[in-house]
């Protein structure tokens, strides 16, 4: 008889980031002097904007009244909250009803709780290279992985073929690491085939404000069909700048329906069982985010990584280089000289021209021979790396 | 083949609150001029403390500008609210380490997550009566539970015996519902046999502020042995009035070993793989909370439901009546009337005394024929309460 969940020490260990960190940490202390510009990580540079401190400060003073005071909370999310992002979908002509809208702690956390309504027989279909969770919250639970690889071929945005099977397919677009987005004709093809194989898509839209791109769509529910298959992940991370905030919601609609489960019901059954929802001061900070007032200063947030995106974008397409990304997505996808890993590219952008990276590596199969470079840099950061990639490449 | 997780559909309806809410709204709509005294929820009645306020107002600060914007935050808490909560335990003289320490957004959630580290097949025991999501989250892993009943013979503090067999323990002392604590000999026991079978207790301490009896201890690693047997699940829910605010923590100690598994390196991969940690300005709130300021003000707070206990057990005493709690936690349980269930109680108590308690059908085995008093409620209610009470009682 065996208690605990041995799928846990089947996983590699964390070793990416340390090894990352360290090498980092390493040469910064050998070559003080050398000012390292870090294109490697995925977060913002903040601050919060002026609509999101004033509700924050009105939310704190609320919570120091007792008139004004709020204890425990809806699990799923408070009123106020989905209906900021209800309308926020309905910007873009999709129609949601707020109680498909559940609060969460962020992208992360509902993407690392959402395999709780499936089984472990059920069937994984990641697309990758791919932010890590997928491939390892699938393995904690058991559950068998397939892989589709994004390729130089496809464009690193994979599409399904007649032959595919699987019963949870995880999809991220505007993508991380790859800093590509599937067009809306790209997209319905994913839904169909969910439809007609009754698979369920975790769709990850964390960087939906990215899109820049008339075709792209920003929601997977802007394509026809998505609600009878497909469950949305989303975060105000990256929208607005909340990722030291920890706010974000997940989309599951009352049509998907799987094996006589209403996903939708199950899903209230998981969050009201597993939590007592999300900060008061967080949600009134997330509906002044989405606030048509709060979205004016997010975009000119987002306007300022764009920009970034096509200096990068430039540089590299100046210097004859392919790549993906950077245009609808925070994230450039490099390919590293011939033969080298990504891990060597790292290290030779690191020595030779003092900027940090991300190894392809970190980002599961088909990551290898790649970096990814970030937007969420500073713009003067950005206009150095630029130079300093000129020379370089 | 079946993707979805079917144990979802073997849970009862969550009809026990809509009913209890349904039959007090309906209550106050055909009854408007009498005012309704509410004993029943678990609920703070507020406001933050001050220091907490001024923590908030700093932090939120810190936010509005980039030079101390706050992005991502480690997974598992920052450094200074660990040190915060470290030192708390310190005070009680429970040695933890920094990193045994796991931040969390309550209690509920961890509660919620802590089980994905066993497996289906591990065999859980429940303590019952008792917070519905230990049986709930253990179903929904479509694990075998063993229900081990308090009762009135065992003054509600159900103990192994020497026959009992199981692989997972959740207890919760102070208890919710019935008010009672363990003493240091009771909880040995607990843990003795814990260390003996190589079972793992899930102790549940978010009621540990209001301990007031010396021999009941506030943390289960007060004891001998409980370092290789025990998971700690805390909240600052009760201790700081941050019902509303999600902020908790749980220790998992470096010499929990399990078939081989060290669990705290297990917690670690969970977190790093499901969570992007905690909200900055929320773990900030709780640093200010635990402080030793913040105590003197959450000491006064808890001063007053305790008073709130003794007001409502001193009306039940005299009318002598036995019940449970009152002491060492905000709740007191008290046996129905012959041959009444708690529902019937709980109608009676609406109807003749306009006081809102819940039954202790909500508690799962054994709440049956017992009601639930919440100290949380004001002051004049409480009063208002006990004199409506000696005359019903």
């Amino acid at each position: 008889m065996t208690m605990v969940n041995a799928a846990y020490g089947q996983l590699p260990p964390a070793f990416f980031f340390t090894r990352l960190n360290d090498t980092v940490a390493a040469y910064e202390l050998a070559h003080p002097d050398k000012g390292l510009l870090r294109l490697g990580v995925g977060d913002v540079t903040g601050p919060l904007s002026l609509t999101v401190i004033e509700a924050l400060r009105r939310a704190v003073s609320e919570q120091s009244r007792r008139e004004t005071f709020h204890g425990y909370l809806p699990e799923t999310g408070m009123a106020f909250f989905k209906a900021a992002v209800a309308a926020y979908y309905g910007g873009r002509n999709v129609s949601l009803s707020p109680d498909e809208i559940f609060v969460s702690s962020g992208a992360a956390d509902d993407l690392g709780a959402l395999g709780n309504l499936f089984s472990p027989a059920a069937r994984v279909l990641v697309t990758e290279p791919a932010y890590p969770a997928y491939v390892d919250t699938s393995r904690m639970a058991g559950r068998k992985i397939l892989h589709l690889l994004g390729t130089r071929e496809n464009g690193f945005l994979p599409l399904p073929g007649d032959d595919l099977d699987a019963d949870l397919v995880y999809l991220c677009s505007p993508n991380n690491p790859t800093g590509t987005a599937y067009t809306r004709p790209q997209l319905q093809r994913w839904v169909d085939w969910a439809n007609d194989r009754q698979a369920v898509i975790l769709f990850d839209a964390a960087y939906e404000a990215f899109v820049q791109d008339g075709d792209v769509p920003r929601s997977i529910y802007e394509l026809p069909g998505a609600k009878t298959c497909a469950i949305e992940i989303c975060s105000l991370s990256k929208t607005a700048g909340f990722t030291g905030m920890r706010l974000g919601y997940t989309v599951v609609p009352k049509e998907l329906v799987r094996e006589g489960f209403s996903l939708h019901d199950m899903w209230i059954k998981d969050r009201t069982t597993r939590t007592n929802g999300v900060s008061y001061i967080l949600q009134r900070a997330g509906a002044a985010a989405l606030s048509p007032e709060g979205m004016v200063q997010n975009r000119l947030a987002i306007r300022r990584y764009q920009e970034n995106g096509r200096i990068l974008s430039d540089v590299i397409a100046r210097a004859g280089r392919w790549f993906t990304g950077g245009r609808n997505a925070p994230y450039l996808w490099l390919p590293c000289p011939e033969g080298k890993s990504g891990w060597d590219f790292f290290q030779e952008l690191l020595e030779r021209a003092q900027i940090v990276v991300t190894p392809g590596e970190g980002f599961g199969q088909g990551g290898e021979g790649y970096v990814r470079l970030s937007c969420f840099g500073s713009r003067e950061d950005t206009e150095e790396a630029a130079l300093r990639l000129t020379k370089l490449l």
